[in-house]
């Protein structure tokens, strides 16, 4: 891999309508772009028909690659089968609890089945062997966008009750751990253990998920170990992480632990698709590269991302150009289109790639070769950052799966939480990184926020404790530490283990109604919280549940911890997570940069900044704006350069910025 | 059974995080408690293995009742299955139209299966005889909440067209009941029925959902014939019968004629969940109240309610006092709350008990200490009621599944009807009887409502014919008398039978578009009633529909009938019922007592009286204010004295009530 | 068939709660009607079991029908099937994707399955040959509002994948035509072609869905040739085509291409249910009377409308009437209404025919009677009409398919930018053929529209360009020529083939978010025009958007190109239909007449205006006043004279119509 970000797009001459390779090269050089990604997805191309492989496609790619000096990431092509496997082998299709799934779309077959796997690792073989060698070939995508597909067969419900088994020895321990007396389901021998498909238990249903999330880290480490054999040293694995979908990225990852699966991988790798036009806000793009930052807490690869694609995603002018800045300031090594081209077939035709149906240049792929002339220029040791950030948000996703059982309201998810924190820290330029429960270093951070972290075991809480004891800010949101790893709801006292931490402890839970908190609504669910006599609190406003506080603020050992008994939208969050922020060990700079302590209004968004150290460990800083509207602030570093413009500041000189414009400031 | 009103709770050590009955019956007692509802749902714990039997928990909880002066309802454990029957008989799960269900949930077997009845025989006879003669045993519950569960096995399908020939005898004779020939479902030979789960005639898919609810009655009665072989004769048998479920209780039950099933009890019983907080009216303890204590017309026992239960229902100070005293008011002897304490695990952790999970004290546990203090002060034989009410609100759950065919409007069900004419009486004042339509036996009542009742056989058209030419008032909706038991329509003019009683007739019906009545809005639909010459009515404001009447009342023999064209909501409804009612030969008292006659706005929801006649004879009258406000009325009745407070008022004087409060007056 | 317009209803005996047939007809007479449709959906009736038939039904109403002098249209009985058949032969019912249907409903056959073939072949057969040679007898209704019932049996998936095989002979050509590389769908071995029901190739899709209409067209011309063999010469042949159903007739038919499909018969016929009450505007009467006109560019039968129906469409008085006459005015044949009778039994008892369950006359039944006697004075040499459209409009369903799978907007169909064209259109009083573009003969017209043709072929493109080359008028909106037939999207400048005749190209789409142009919302989806320097052309309303045009016009050869790159609601279509009409080469009345063009805003809906040619080669003009208001207009034309009242008018003479009213002006 050559020492430049990477920038580029997914690219498919098997998908196109005539061959353009020349064309299509020439046109991404000419646009400063640098790596394909190929061969994810084309089985059916690669081995037309079983055993019978033909590479021409990959071939042609290597050399015309060569040829135009681009670099090649090879996916293995496992995510979408051909149709003869299943015509052979109907067995390879996924079975869920509807039943065995019909052929036709993408990520439909059983990622455990010996037959596919089988299959799978000979393709996997054949291609990698084949290619590995190439000098244009930089690394390896294993898979895409994996999950465990609602797997749900027989056989895999055998395979849980031996997990099980083997989780808990006898009945008794499991009936106990799950409570399976409750509406008759406990169980006197193994044999009896239900089929989970039917399963009211929340926990069990809760270990079944986790149980199939492990599907797909074995899945990916098995692909990791095939491809191991053949990749050069140089090369890099990589997976396309891809984030809860609600039209958009939206949040944690429901079917895959990231953290767990990344260990397959060399390079973390995902893929943000964010709103755009006058939704674009850049939160999904600092939430996923945070997320994919942190799982080895080093540079990451934004491995898909918009062009245009829906017509509500066509970027107005300027656009595009912010986002790819906006993955460079999370501390990614570049970026990659889905896709290319437009696709002229099938399911996806209203995706739009760089380059539309058309196949010629348009204003999209013209603001794609200003990005690409701009990097070029100022190069990779300059714009690529890591982070040391002393902020924590704590994500989970067996807690994920507890709010899709015991949610805070009908539509009010995990993400829902999640991203309210998350969004308010990122709003407020308070940087984080986004940790799994499970890999949580507490000794790194000054401040912890756990929003909604409802499964959580002693050895979480007692971590938080000491935190907090040792120093630490604390910041947890309703319906967090309500059970255990089993979800099994905590006997004692709520927050289990931590109402001396809180300084509070409640109940009951109520609708909020008209209640209101310091002036907002409360949303969706109240914890009557109940404060100690140092505790320092913001009651509830209502007639019956003003006696109770919404919010809590303790302190604790060295540390302070703060409690939201309720759901607050964004505008409500942020001063809590201001005050909380005052309260870190190292102050944040914007509570001791002179310039934005006088003009705190102006230092949040839509003006964001996002800062690390480049290569040449200089200090870095992106201004972004996100907003219609042109901008100007006073500088607030002391001495900075534009490294775009080249233009030099000193502090408190004014710094203007077109609508949707960066800049990029290198401490002087 | 004690002579002590009931006060408890369901219990369930085995869901219990851990071993502390003796807490639990100490706190009970402390509470004021004398009951508790045990073994219901816990057949997998009392037969952990096929013919394996542990009653462990069932001892523990006998002796330790005894040790606390508590008595005890046993349910047979049947409506939750154990996994081991289901692993062994799989076809002990129901057979839906939508195929064998899965293991997991509750109520989810088949009732008529041979397999699932023999093993529910051997439980049920295992464990009775085993508790029969523990004196702290008052009495058993069979079952709980019990439906058909959507059978429609092959096995049903069978028995249904056996039902079908043995109640036609040719199939001539059924095509012409059910009008078949439309859309070519004629048969000329049994063999050819059709399968009752396509079938798109209304009135089979009647008859199959009354044959099915009559599985109800025969099962519950199959359960009490085992029980009785061992009950004491100072035991009583209970069903937990319930309502329509919207969240909450709402209105008749579709899958159980509670009518029908009730020969099977010798208490009725019943579950009651209802909105709370701001959203609390006592309309459905009323609701639930009257239609379980017309059951049998003597009291009856809430044996499910909500201590705190969803967020939403959490209830503000003074609620669950209110609601405590609104079942007393309704005829109950009494109620027990589900359950004791909040479930840890599995399905229903969102659902708080009297305890919450911290298994501690709380405010709602010190507001069923004062309920029970008070009601051991004061004590049965004062505040159990019974009522002669002369009004009669008919229901029908065969109108039921009608209207679910024909719609009023398509969200608009057959309860909706039901509940605005209920609660418009509530609101009124008007205390009375809900009566199924087959067992009404008008000379009890001085005016009778029908509330859509769509289906109306000749018998209870001349039944009703009667009864206002003897001086009766009858008041009915839109959509009642339009079709025989088949659902055939009526193919003369509408309503068929009594159109001379209404002195009216309609042809034709009409959506309300912007149409108004009495100022009120017309909703959903319109009849179109042509009024005789002498009949009184109020006509649609309509450019086009303004020549039809939309309300009627007519003299006939001695009576009234009055008819209400289209849909009203309550405010529009109750000002009709009120004419309606002061046509009764014995008027409320609420047009003949002359402090509420002056005060006519005050006397009427949100402040609600209930009354009835106590153990010793004397009238007692339950005052309750469904509001956050304070009250103050002049007292209505000559000479009473609050029960709770001992304070005496005359006539005229002021009575306070607080926000949700009660006050119980025995007239003197 | 005599020289009358017919007028009558379906009529069922079977149906009837008692007989009563002499008493019908008796009525049907006496309101003028003079025809009746039977035997549809009666099969059971006709052959209670297995080759046994019973035709009393049929003897009767013939004989009936001769003695009261009426017309018979009898229906081949095969839309319903009976229960013996099902419970002999299962595989007659329809499989489709979600697995083999239950009995019950009508439309459930597998209308290729050899079983039901032969005995629908056998009814046909005894039916037909028992009923030709009856004078009464004037045509055939073969079947009933026929489609293809969601049919993917394996059978069907065998033909579908011989049919592809056929069209493409290699699977190379598949592969390409289709794109099949994507997501690895391509195979290599016909063997390997998936099932088309998991297909995510929404060109398979496409054909799958054309291969299966077809299969009606197949079946319609089975059935017909079968009824051939034995009608006389002066009997038809039709068939009741139905339209997308929306709640009413809304749009171009799904799953009949009726174009088609109408070769199997000699009358073209159809049912159109539409909106009433407030919600009359004449529109879906105006659109299925020129879609099924235009099938056969000759006079066409409205087989079923509503007479009351639900409750939403109770006439207010005078509308049945003006609905009646709004038939004729769309050069309509006559009228009959579904039904006769309301239906007392099964699954339609909400829908009410022209007499009430009451089976007495009514108020619809007496403004039937006014309009058979004004038919009957006024003859249908006088009423009946045909016209000779210059403009058309241009339907298709295979875009109708694209568009459910590249949708406009989520809820925005290919019906939705059809009827806001058509409509429009018609409240301009621009009348206008629907023609299917595979029918278009481009120089019967001055005018035509595409709206939303996303699949157009080479041939079409070339067709239109060579329309406006020689002077024609286009105007095309948003997602027309975006694919080919197999839905690839074309790979160069949008709109594929045209831009030079539009004069502009397109690169990218957008969502509008608030995008306005000329003063209206663009909604839904915006194309963002490029316009060439000879184009006409409106500009987006918009901070980004707003260099690109949204509405274009342009001179091409002789005549004029529109493009419309956004979605209009109708209030902004009509003045960019209006524009383009100025530019027809035979300017449309409202242009030229000088009356009209005076007060232009008065001859437009609610004023509608639709005209033709009589027997008597007379011009005939329908005004029809689609409003609760009373109207008054200045007399457009020269002399005419109101056939119904007689009244004569003189240009310029005040015209006055009531509300509801309709008068029809033959020029003088």
């Amino acid at each position: 891999m050559k020492e430049e970000l990477l920038f580029g797009a997914a690219y498919y001459p098997e998908y196109m309508p005539y061959d353009r390779i020349d064309t299509d090269f020439a046109m991404m050089k000419k646009a400063g772009m640098n790596v394909i990604r190929v061969a994810e997805s084309t089985w059916s191309t690669l081995e037309p028909s079983d055993g019978t492989f033909d590479f021409h496609y990959i071939d042609l790619i290597l050399e015309k690659a060569a040829a135009y000096d681009l670099q090649v990431i090879v996916g293995t092509p496992t995510y979408a089968i051909p149709s003869w496997m299943e015509k052979e082998h109907p067995e390879v299709m996924v079975t869920t609890a509807q039943g065995r799934q019909t052929y036709g779309r993408r990520q439909i077959m059983d990622i455990t089945d010996p037959v596919f796997l089988k299959y799978a690792e000979r393709v996997i073989r054949t291609l990698i062997s084949h290619v590995a060698e190439h000098p244009c070939v930089i690394g390896y995508q294993i898979d895409n966008e994996t999950k465990y597909y609602e797997n749900s067969s027989p056989e895999l419900h055998r395979r849980f009750t031996e997990h099980m088994k083997q989780k808990f020895g006898t009945t008794d321990a499991l009936n106990r751990a799950y409570g399976l007396a409750y509406w008759s389901n406990s169980i006197s021998d193994w044999k009896d253990f239900p089929d989970p498909d039917g399963t009211i238990n929340a926990g069990i249903a809760g270990e079944y998920d986790r149980f199939r999330r492990h599907l797909v880290t074995q899945y990916l480490q098995w692909q990791a170990d095939i491809v191991s054999g053949y990749r050069r040293p140089d090369q890099f694995i990589t997976q396309n992480f891809d984030f809860e979908w609600k039209g958009y990225s939206y949040g944690v990852q429901t079917d895959v632990n990231h953290q767990e699966a990344s260990a397959a991988v060399t390079l973390a790798g995902c893929d943000i698709y964010h709103p755009s036009q006058d939704e674009l806000t850049g939160a999904e793009i600092a939430f996923g590269g945070d997320s994919t930052r942190s799982l080895k807490m080093a540079p990451y690869v934004t491995l898909e991302t918009e062009a245009q694609a829906f017509k509500e995603w066509t970027p107005y002018p300027g656009q595009l150009r912010l986002q790819a800045y906006s993955h460079l300031a999370s501390g990614a090594k570049g970026l990659m289109y889905w896709n290319w081209h437009s696709i002229h077939n099938s399911f996806e035709t209203y995706w739009k790639g760089v380059l539309s149906h058309d196949l010629e240049e348009n204003p999209v792929y013209h603001e794609a070769e200003k990005i690409g002339a701009e990097w070029k220029k100022i190069g990779q040791e300059r714009l690529q950052i890591t982070k040391q950030n002393r902020i924590a948000l704590v994500t989970d996703n067996h807690s994920l799966t507890a709010l899709k059982w015991f949610g805070i309201d009908q539509k009010t998810t995990y993400n829902d939480v999640v991203r309210t924190v998350y969004d308010s820290l990122y709003e407020l330029n308070l940087e984080c990184d986004i940790v799994d429960v499970n890999a949580l270093q507490t000794d790194r951070y000054d401040m912890i926020l756990t929003p909604a972290l409802y499964s959580a075991t002693e050895k979480t809480i007692s971590q938080l404790k000491q935190f907090v004891e040792k120093g630490g800010v604390l910041v947890s949101t309703l319906r967090s530490f309500v059970s255990d790893d089993h979800f099994s709801v905590y006997a004692d006292r709520a927050p289990h283990g931590l109402t001396d931490v809180f300084g509070m402890y409640y109940q009951e839970i109520a609708a909020p109604g008209k209640t209101m908190i310091d002036g907002a609504k409360a949303q969706f669910m109240l914890e009557l919280l109940n404060p100690a006599a140092d505790t320092v609190f913001v009651s509830y406003e209502h007639k019956y549940w003003g006696s109770y506080a919404g919010i809590t603020q303790h302190a604790f050992g060295s540390g302070t911890a703060f409690y939201i008994g309720t759901y607050l939208d964004k505008a409500a969050m942020k001063p809590v997570l201001k005050k909380a922020a005052q309260k870190m060990r190292t102050l944040p700079e914007q509570y001791t940069n002179p310039v934005m302590k006088d003009a705190q209004e102006k230092f949040g968004f839509p003006l964001i900044l996002r800062s690390g150290v480049n290569a040449e460990g200089n200090k870095l800083h992106y201004v972004m704006n996100y907003s219609e509207e042109d901008m100007a602030v006073r500088m607030p570093y002391a001495h900075v350069k534009d490294l775009v413009t080249g233009t030099e500041y000193q502090q408190g000189d004014e710094l203007k910025l077109k609508d949707w414009d960066v800049c990029v400031l290198q401490e002087l």
